[in-house]
């Protein structure tokens, strides 16, 4: 997907939210921002929103002297998904469909985002996770990432966000007889996971952990190492959480099943969701919604 | 009130919403707005908010060859406004408090603010309507409004946004014995009212229409003409609607009553409203609620 003009506005609020994160001298975030603004103004909009974010994020580390952002907001992510995970293993243990359930909580730790850090709730966690068995969501796709799952012996997960971590290892548990290799990114960029947020997690317990070579948000391929594009091609299956991996991948040339929340207004109107939807789809079937949709892509008026 | 860096976010969306009204060529917006970031970026934020909006929409304006992007929304406002006209005045005629009750609506047609206009919805200003009688707010300061309007002859009323005229005309209606002075833009600036608005909501029937000389939203006191900062010095009371009205005088060496919704999250924390509080207070109240409060004023993390 590329970038809408719609998107501006939201680089320009998630480039200050980074800023506020560490930085508390208003003239020194004024200075930065006014260069994210020149950044954003020279920008080529055939990129992917993720790929603008990776340039905007890298400037604001660089000119904060390479501080992360996003480091205690990941760890604290962290910490409130595994003070829940006890309580949501038993949930999903208990279910009468424990992929379906594990699948629910996987979707709901998507709500885990600081890339919307202003607009984050502290108890948004908790209200999404009560809801996450009655969600309404497309049974027929999970039925049949079930199915994918059953015949993979090698699944590749693309991880997106710290403490979201937590909720993935909670569904590759249930699946023993996988092989699962968790992917995330080389370094840090705003909250998506990293080895040391995948570990934090436990997600070494369940699975390989390797980084995708880039960090970029999503899975830019083009950026990404040649090892993991090597496994990126041949895994049996590829699951890939999250916005960012969606508006990355939804066009690569093989299947891959996306499970993710619909957060931003662009992404809604261009694939036809509406903003909270918890969607599992994969690329074959968002190919085909578009094909037989056609729905306005840019700006609704209305 | 100056520029905070949480606006920055708000006026790139804000110019965005303009061109999207006119223009559908998206290379044209897209080179217009790089124009509108270069703009923010080397702004002085000093300044205050509408003299910010000011420079951003004289840029959209004079790119797009002087076309009036809120040309048709104002109209399209004042029509709906005109509609409901009838009934609202029976509500306050019919009202035990009529005072009271036309305060109330002219709050409600605050609504009709087109700054925000991707945010907008349009059945906003029929459930606005709807609670005008009984949305919160702080009596005593009503009270206290209409014992000063009882004291003036010559009352100024600063205009906000086109449709709102509207709802403005019908409380001054009620005040038959006073001579009001009803100030509009001199050129297009958002969605302000101006001459031909002001008359389209019959508010030359009521009231003497002048200009304030300028195309700045809210009341920039140093772009306005002689003219009218003489009669803004003078006149007897001054009431000043809307945020941008707020924002540019609240600091002026001289009594005014704001009559205001709050919009912005930024004004909120400055000033301790809530969003969608209604406000009725004047510079002297704002001055000592900001020595007792000194709330937050900037970014609030939680």
């Amino acid at each position: 997907m590329r970038t809408y003009l719609e998107c501006i506005p939201c680089f320009v609020r998630q480039g200050l939210d980074a800023l506020r994160e560490v930085c508390t001298d208003e003239a020194e975030i004024d200075r930065i921002l006014k260069q994210v603004l020149s950044v954003i103004a020279g920008v080529d909009r055939q990129q992917t929103p993720p790929e603008m974010s990776r340039a905007i994020h890298g400037l604001i580390r660089h000119e904060l002297g390479n501080v992360d952002p996003y480091h205690e907001i990941k760890q604290c992510s962290t910490r409130q998904a595994l003070e829940v995970m006890p309580e949501v293993r038993r949930r999903i243990e208990r279910s009468d469909k424990p992929f379906d359930t594990a699948v629910r909580f996987a979707l709901a730790g998507n709500i885990l985002d600081f890339a919307l850090a202003s607009l984050y709730q502290s108890d948004q966690l908790d209200t999404t996770l009560a809801r996450a068995e009655t969600q309404p969501l497309d049974e027929a796709m999970v039925t049949q990432l079930q199915h994918a799952v059953d015949q993979a012996q090698t699944i590749l997960w693309l991880a997106d966000n710290a403490g979201e971590t937590v909720f993935d290892r909670l569904l590759i548990e249930q699946l023993t007889d996988k092989r699962f290799i968790y992917a995330v990114k080389a370094a840090p960029i705003i909250n998506d996971a990293t080895l040391s947020d995948a570990q934090a997690a436990g997600v070494h317990e369940v699975a390989d952990i390797i980084d995708n070579g880039t960090d970029a948000p999503g899975t830019v391929l083009k950026l990404c190492s040649p090892g993991f594009r090597d496994i990126f091609q041949n895994a049996d299956l590829v699951i890939a959480k999250g916005q960012a991996n969606f508006e990355t991948l939804n066009e690569v040339d093989r299947e891959i099943y996306f499970l993710t929340q619909i957060k931003c207004v662009v992404m809604a109107r261009h694939y036809g969701y509406r903003i909270g939807d918890w969607v599992v789809t994969t690329t074959t079937a968002i190919a085909s919604r578009m094909q037989s949709n056609q729905p306005e892509v840019a700006h609704d008026p209305g």
